[in-house]
């Protein structure tokens, strides 16, 4: 007799992260349905169940998750800097919606739900580098605010009906799949304009310093989330635990295409903390993770992928 | 020349501590306006300009807060065994005008922003007793979360737009005006049934503990956060730092009143920690604030109070 194998739902599962795990899930001979406003890339899903539909269509989302025993929470609707803007729609958009998925997965016994949080922003301007779970959680921006409260409901859930949960704090994913568009994704934005001979806008002056984690890696982690008791752990940063400046990554980038980057350097952002690395022992610990590629192996292998797909984001944003 | 006073509008000043605050306020001479649903003691409010309203009504708070410099906020929608019931409305209810609210006084030039938060759900289970500001926020029930969340979005405020504020992480308030009604207000209850004879259901067997603090030195905790810098902190814990257990409270009473109380009691709620009582360091160095009022000189000044009105719980709620 052999147990029933887990099935998966990911919701966000047509965006940069949600397409590299389903396709992870999917190669590993799981079961998985992906849902969301969009795929970004609709023939690189095979074997894959999709599910059109708005996060804040709660019809959609029972419907989706329906059956399934374990949903991976990966949307966001608006992005960190949009979030600033229209603060109380941020809540509308996300948390509500969130609080919802919750009360169904409740309703339908999901065994778990493993949530995207940011590592970048939960911890505001870090008093401790590399920043350990345990830290203060002060946002200086929305977005970190909105995922620091879907994290604060998915405690409570499990406490109030032992809906069980995994939060991960993901730094900044980069990989194949990142589309350059929208002032997120500085890796593909960089490198897709580098490809095409475009210059690109910049905001401060490099100086920032940032955690990069491959996707692939990422993927690896939220799959390790979705089973185990991981040592009653719950929450987990996921980064490559080393800081790279926006300067060191362009040099980087550089050095690998054999040509320099055309830069328009902009103001600061008041968003942006100066430095964001988070410490990775706990996910090493209790969740047997750790980052398998290299920084500059991510870049290449960003790289080939961009050459063979040209990042047409025309294309793709029709 | 003598600068001028600071102009003064609570948020929910006809309710418990609201129309305690808006009282000692006018008292001391300020211009004080109110802002609610209902005043549950309208003719103790003299020298108060009364603006009726309701929080959500975006266009009813522009208008009460319009032309003042200090804002109290001590709205809160929900009770905190009600938000459990309806997460998704409590975060509408209460976040999100919260969020509006914000906007409002950044546009208005507001002065300051003095938030009521719950010093008694916003930790959750303390690991630390008396818990001081600086422990951990988890909260296990719906109403310490948004508590919580609109703390950060004070913090936000502050952080894009400078925004001053000081958050309130007040305890169990007892006292005057506090009504014995929707499962608040332990002490009032007690006290009202107790005076007119009846039984009191408690949920629980009496072993909880919580930090009990009057409401006279709660609006003087109020009254002292409007003004001054209390060397950068923003964030005070308001309580009296002791703990009483109910059975205690039920004690005290009763030796009070030389009469036994008739306890019914219910089983616990998941939504009760154990022990919660804060540590006020931090109120004494920086705010230049103790709690006067002992214990027991409360419970006394309540029950006399409760003489005078009776807790005619019934004409107040018809």
């Amino acid at each position: 007799m052999v147990a029933q194998r887990p099935s998966f739902v990911v919701l966000g599962g047509g965006g940069f992260i949600g397409t590299n795990l389903c396709r992870q899930l999917a190669a590993s001979g799981y079961r998985v349905r992906a849902f969301g406003r969009r795929r970004l890339f609709p023939d690189d899903l095979p074997g894959v169940e999709w599910c059109q539909g708005d996060f804040t269509d709660a019809g959609a989302v029972a419907a989706a998750i329906q059956s399934s025993d374990i949903i991976f929470h990966l949307i966001h609707a608006t992005m960190p800097q949009a979030a600033n803007l229209d603060i109380a729609a941020d809540v509308q958009n996300n948390v509500v919606p969130s609080i919802a998925l919750l009360e169904l997965c409740r309703e339908l016994a999901v065994k778990r739900v493993v949530f995207v949080s940011s590592g970048g922003t939960v911890y505001g301007c870090p008093q401790q580098i590399p920043t350990p779970e345990t830290a203060t959680t002060q946002p200086i921006c929305a977005y970190g605010i909105s995922k620091l409260t879907i994290e604060k409901y998915l405690a409570l859930y499990q406490h109030l009906y032992s809906l069980d949960y995994r939060v991960l704090r993901i730094t900044n994913a980069f990989g194949p799949f990142q589309i350059a568009l929208k002032n997120q994704g500085v890796v593909a934005a960089l490198i897709a304009r580098a490809l095409n001979g475009e210059p690109i806008e910049i905001w401060g002056d490099g100086s920032v310093v940032r955690d990069f984690v491959f996707v692939d890696d990422v993927a690896d982690a939220l799959g390790k989330a979705a089973l185990g008791d991981h040592g009653g752990q719950r929450i987990f940063n996921i980064g490559s635990g080393r800081g790279h400046s926006l300067r060191e990554v362009i040099a980087a980038i550089e050095t690998l295409l054999g040509r320099r980057l055309k830069i328009e350097w902009k103001p600061r952002r008041s968003i942006d903390v100066p430095v964001s690395v988070v410490a990775i022992d706990r996910a090493r610990e209790c969740l047997d993770w750790v980052p398998k590629t290299s920084f500059e192996a991510g870049l290449q292998k960003t790289i080939e992928w961009g050459r063979q797909r040209r990042f047409d984001i025309e294309r793709l944003f029709p």
